[in-house]
């Protein structure tokens, strides 16, 4: 007799729901790994686990102080943190009643809220309500929540980019919704098209869905492209016609590598369009300290923006995030941190800047390493990484290399993706889990290796890719006509 | 036209969870809070936001060197931390790749899970595998996880206590399935009695309900009973004859204010009992930093532990917990230390134990003077806090009550309480939030208000209470009868 926690017993939708950032490539990556295997994880945006330095300041300060309390009346703390960070340990305990040892309330530290609300004031020029405004472990956190607000069933649409981040086309299937895919354009750099979407729209209408809701990644994951302002209005429109509430994820807001489309947020957008729109549109946006020069993945601190949203409606999700009791608290005093830095004049100001530029430079060299480093292989195209942390280079597989992977039982980017990891430990994720067209492979792989890495791991890419297309390519193939 | 995040087109599911513990209850607090009102929080069990000080060992050692990796080339931090925090330190970094600021293995740490494993063996006398183990954002996080993959519909049926915490029914409804009451015995100090379970199974099976899973809370919440040795042993006999999965929640282990019934883990009774149910019961348990004598509520730590669970549904556990990529990594420290605290010699751990003790010493003593202050006074009749953190008194509303409640639109319970916070300050949650017997009235209350104002709030509470009875009694209503 089977049991309930048996595989054939357990709930469809979590057997359904796929996550191929931790998926196949991952799994063998762990086991090459124990097996001794020098292994390059660029499968996940994790950049401390490739020897980013954590940025002294929130880590000194806050962290440390604020978790040891009994520092701040210690009389050597004076030897080993400066001033400005004292006061701010003091400022974050003051806000919490009990440290961050007591639960906090369910939507975030309100304090912490309202310096949420502050920055997005700053960064946009419109006021932010802290009541709309809920702190998350991590941006998936609140992804998930709101998206558990939206579906109701498999008739319930969402909009989701195809490529994606499968954070969503999991979350979806894991709820029971359906995902309604749009297509982003590869030679148009993977802008877009208004065209597309509404094409996306219609066919799901006429298979009996609601389409409900939209996501937009922006800069894009896995794609690496920044919206435009004027994109971004056609988006807003979009979905106001379409009756659709806008995901915004906004997460990478910071990692921009070029300077024609500096990162200009959903929100800010739609404010500056006024109208009805500006009153109507529901927007929920994303953001976390996982990103970013702070890379702070492991401390699960992010926050989501609700944008007319109704009080009854932020009451029902208040409830649901009561239920898992609060967000971790370091997790909301690093997010503290991130929304209100060292200023000018504070004694820590020019080493948080000196650290963060430098994280964000070198981003920026890496960003053009790898996508000219993928740009000189055989059958390899790439474009370039506008923003974000990911290289998705299109990988021209010759028909041979498609039929060797089908032998192996294989699909053909995953094919191409596990020969990578076997032959150079370099760990990415094939096209296939985040979605592309029939026919077309790619590949993520994350900038985030050590700059000085990155000419040995690109060369090493480069001797596997070309010698897999000159084993697998008879001249006559795809990738030549 | 009504929007998609309207309240009208929510998820039926996300509308219908209630969670009393964070309900008007304690909203109204939070009001008064704000309008200056002295609040006593005894809503949830939150032992910092009450004042109880931190662990200094888990604190120094390694949360502070840990997020402060710079402090260990500090030639000042010997000054500050003790030598053997510094070790400690040393030791979960190494265990980490990239520190706290990178995402863990979706499943947490593996040499924090092996220290997991070894604590549980150290426990229960019996080895228990890492591989089985996954560490959460909190034991809530575990629970909303396990309760997801057994969902399918609401015909299936999960066996919860009455009185019960509500994070189960709350998740229950939140994933659509159907929660089967069965009721504790209050006049046997809140046992579980097994032909109340045989009948609750009964007539779920009657109304077409597949029976999958069976909670129970040990020490209870909020009902504070230790279960025996031979009840678990019934209990565990029920559900393997009946086809259940047993859920042990067990964040409340550390905390037994009696010595007659120790606390010994569903774990090893199953595995005392040896034969067939020791290698073919489900049985997933967990545990949490939140409680015990380290009540490290806001740093999310928790872990589940998995028996006779085959490796294919592990697999999709993982799957599952790695959409939200990973648990918050300090609150992973904090459960390795919580597992593995100083051992006699370490320089630590004369004053780990005086802490420790100290909290636990406190926390028995205000269990006492709780149940005595509840048990004087009129119509309050209470059973004494076996364990965890929660004092559950019934209170015997006379008619008029009942009557008074009926016109002011509310249950007489939440009428009771809604006085109780006005007329004192002391935010409780009314026990229709857990589920009682129809006609029969509570409140729980948590033991933690520092120990020296106890005397005080007991008081207070037994003035109200009085003066209430005296108010709505007369002397030929229901309690006198």
């Amino acid at each position: 007799m089977s049991k309930p926690l048996d595989y054939e017993n357990l709930n469809e939708n979590v057997k359904k729901c796929q996550y191929a950032v931790r998926g196949e490539l991952y799994l063998r990556a762990s086991e090459l790994q124990k097996e001794g295997k020098k292994i390059i994880f660029t499968n996940v945006g994790n950049p401390h686990a490739l020897g980013q330095k954590p940025l002294t300041f929130p880590r000194q300060v806050v962290i440390a102080l604020c978790q040891a309390p009994f520092l701040l009346d210690d009389p050597n703390v004076g030897l080993v943190f400066p001033a400005d960070t004292i006061a701010r340990a003091k400022h974050y305990l003051s806000l919490t009643s009990g440290g961050l040892g007591a639960y906090s309330d369910s939507r975030g530290i309100p304090g912490i809220r309202k310096e949420v609300a502050e920055f997005i004031e700053r960064r946009d020029g419109y006021p932010s309500d802290p009541e709309l405004i809920f702190l998350t472990d991590g941006a998936s956190k609140g992804v998930m929540q709101i998206l558990n607000a939206i579906i109701r069933s498999d008739r319930d649409g969402i909009l989701v980019p195809v490529p994606q981040y499968p954070l969503y086309s999991a979350t979806i299937s894991l709820l029971g919704g359906s995902l309604v895919p749009y297509y982003l354009e590869e030679t148009a750099n993977w802008g877009l098209d208004i065209v597309n979407l509404r094409q996306s729209v219609a066919q799901a209408r006429s298979q009996g869905k609601t389409v409900r809701a939209m996501v937009i990644i922006n800069p894009g994951n896995p794609t690496g492209q920044c919206l435009s302002e004027a994109n971004l209005k056609e988006v807003l429109k979009f979905c106001y016609e379409n009756n659709l509430v806008l995901l915004g994820d906004e997460v990478y807001q910071q990692n921009i590598y070029q300077d024609e489309r500096p990162f200009i947020s959903a929100r800010k957008v739609l404010m500056d369009m006024g109208g009805p729109i500006s009153k109507e549109l529901q927007l929920v946006s994303f953001h976390t300290v996982s990103k970013g020069y702070w890379g702070e993945c492991g401390q699960r601190g992010g926050y989501f923006e609700m944008t007319n949203v109704s009080p009854k409606t932020v009451e029902e999700i208040y409830k649901v995030a009561s239920i898992s009791l609060s967000p971790n608290v370091p997790g909301q005093i690093f997010l503290g941190l991130m929304v209100s830095p060292p200023k000018p004049g504070d004694i820590s100001y020019e080493r948080f800047v000196r650290e963060s530029k430098g994280v964000l430079e070198s981003l920026r060299r890496r960003a053009q390493i790898m996508t000219d480093g993928f740009n000189s292989c055989r059958n390899v195209v790439c474009n370039f990484t506008e923003g974000a942390m990911y290289s998705f280079p299109q990988i021209r597989l010759p028909p041979k290399a498609i039929e060797a992977a089908k032998k192996a039982g294989k699909v053909p980017d995953v094919f191409y993706c596990l020969k990578l990891l076997e032959a150079t430990g370099i760990s990415t994720v094939p096209g296939s889990g985040f979605g592309q067209k029939d026919g077309v492979f790619h590949l993520r792989t994350t900038i985030l290796p050590a700059e000085e890495d990155m000419p040995a791991i690109m060369a090493s890419f480069k001797k596997f890719n070309d010698d897999f297309m000159e084993q697998y390519e008879d001249y006559r193939g795809y990738s030549r006509m």
